[in-house]
């Protein structure tokens, strides 16, 4: 492991040895649907609360991933989770049926590409052999939470993004055998605060968090966009995603054909009506695993950087005048070698 | 590093460079007092809200671990920390004047385990040479958001703990140089549920994960309790500290006198009225910094366990008729060696 600047670069890259990705119902009418390795119609999930649901959720989504990764339980040293629910709660109630030492974690919208970065620290620098990374968000859970109960009606300004309802997992080995997608960097952000008070404005206040850490990354390993056959972000969506290339244009960064957003990928806006784009620590996930993780393996892409954004405030925070800080964290995958 | 079980023991341990603690007013009259860097009469520390102040609190304690450390910002690679409000939103509001890599990690009242076990594993495996971890928690936010504001006068049952008003912090740098106390070992611990489905007895929740890393602990590497000065959890009061010692009596663990309780440690629960004892996030990570590593530094103490329970549940998930799940993580510090 060498660092340059903010940039952690694994010598010898873990490896993502598997993935899986479980949606609702609108991500079921939704372009990645097909990537899906599983998608609930009925968004309780038979299950009394949407809270109940969305551990429910991530309780598929760890299954699925050990049957395709073939491993057991056992077998795995970590687990990093969290999500939207206040005091993350649904992956602390999956992680009541999964009997394996469990670290929260807490990132908003950026927690997937946080419990990856992370994972590939602790894998690369020996604290652990295999590492299960899982976030979730579920749209009903988090409506309530953030902004008003779905009884109630609310409108929706054009700004407002759609929470996912999804969860998406990697499991992350030590050292990426022949075959396997490779986690070769990652950076951590750091908390920048534009002054956005809107909550139904998340892609604003987050684009400069994205922007910093994608600056830092650039500089760093002096590298560029071009270098890269996506940068993908989670979740700016079309404001967050304009305001991010003015401001990457500004330090003289064309992101050019290469910025994807997961918010703007995971639905179809014009025929979805889902605002701004999604988001969701649930939609980058989601998107990671039924999107970008395939891709690299298939050889489609080589090379991609995900930046997943948090707003890090609460409803408390946003009554009483405050702004929303953000963060932005990155990992670069790179494809199979033989 | 190796690992052995579920703990990960460091070959050449990360040093504790330095630690700071920073409390309020109860803090300041209780038995620890003299320990604490700074202690505040006033609990709103000047702000408009609690929330901020707790905010408040974690900066003087950042500032003041940057200066007892000699250390600035730009010597560090990350920053660890979490807290009790929802979104974990003390602290990220804290690192908006904090311009460091920031990663968010929720725990509970585990939290000041979970990050240094985080940056032990981090730095000892080279992925970075200083990690700033960083908790707290505050009495007037926590009752707000987890019990009821506090104009209400609401009546405490006898099992309640008393959440703590302090912010404790550490910097964990990659080898530890001479004279420094050493993190030697972490274990992540894994998610039980008793059936506990009261919020205002958080100790007899917490116990059984306790046990169980505690448990598993010494098993993986073969010692006792009687092989350390000292056994603190952080925090299971009066209620969780009794059941702690006979779930580990059940499985052949003496605990004897080395255990000691972080929450009954920083109160008189006599003359202080603090029910089952101390609690919060804040409460174990300002008794490590004013009270255990001072005394390993001093070699008054050799070698210690800190097991940090958490209750991952929400007022929510409570209301919704659900229990709470617990978890608790393990650090071992030694004192330093010449």
């Amino acid at each position: 492991m060498t660092r340059v600047g903010d940039t952690v670069r694994f010598a010898c890259p873990p490896g993502v040895e598997a993935w899986a990705a479980v949606g609702g119902k609108k991500e079921a009418d939704g372009p990645l649907a097909a990537g899906f390795d599983l998608l609930f119609t009925d968004n309780r999930l038979g299950e009394e609360t949407w809270e109940q649901a969305e551990s429910t959720l991530q309780r598929h989504c760890a299954e699925l991933l050990l049957q395709k990764a073939d491993v057991t339980l056992p077998q795995i040293d970590l687990a990093l989770g969290g999500d939207l629910q206040s005091q993350c709660t649904a992956t602390a109630y999956t992680f009541r049926g999964l009997d394996v030492p469990f670290a929260g974690v807490y990132g908003a919208c950026s927690t997937m590409a946080e419990t990856l970065a992370l994972a590939g620290c602790l894998t690369a620098g020996g604290a652990a052999r295999r590492v299960l990374a899982m976030t979730s968000s579920h749209f009903c859970a988090a409506e309530r939470q953030f902004r008003t109960p779905l009884n109630y009606g609310g409108k929706r300004t054009p700004t407002a993004q759609w929470t996912a309802t999804g969860a998406g997992a990697c499991l992350v080995s030590g050292r990426a055998r022949p075959g396997q997608v490779r986690l070769t960097a990652a950076a951590f952000g750091r908390v920048r605060d534009p002054s956005v008070k809107d909550g139904t404005n998340m892609g604003g206040a987050m684009a400069p968090a994205a922007a910093e850490t994608l600056y830092r990354f650039f500089l760093d390993n002096r590298c560029a966009p071009a270098d890269y056959d996506g940068v993908y972000t989670g979740d700016l969506g079309i404001v967050g995603s304009e305001l991010l290339a003015r401001l990457l244009e500004g330090e003289g960064v064309d992101l050019a054909d290469r910025h994807r957003d997961c918010g703007l990928l995971l639905y179809d806006r014009e025929t979805q009506q889902t605002g701004a784009g999604g988001s969701g620590a649930g939609c980058a996930a989601s998107v990671l695993a039924a999107h970008i993780l395939p891709a690299l393996q298939t050889g489609k892409m080589r090379r991609v950087l995900l930046v997943c954004t948090g707003a890090l405030m609460s409803t408390t925070t946003l009554l009483q005048g405050e702004s929303i800080p953000c963060v932005a964290h990155l990992v670069e995958l790179t494809a199979p070698v033989d």
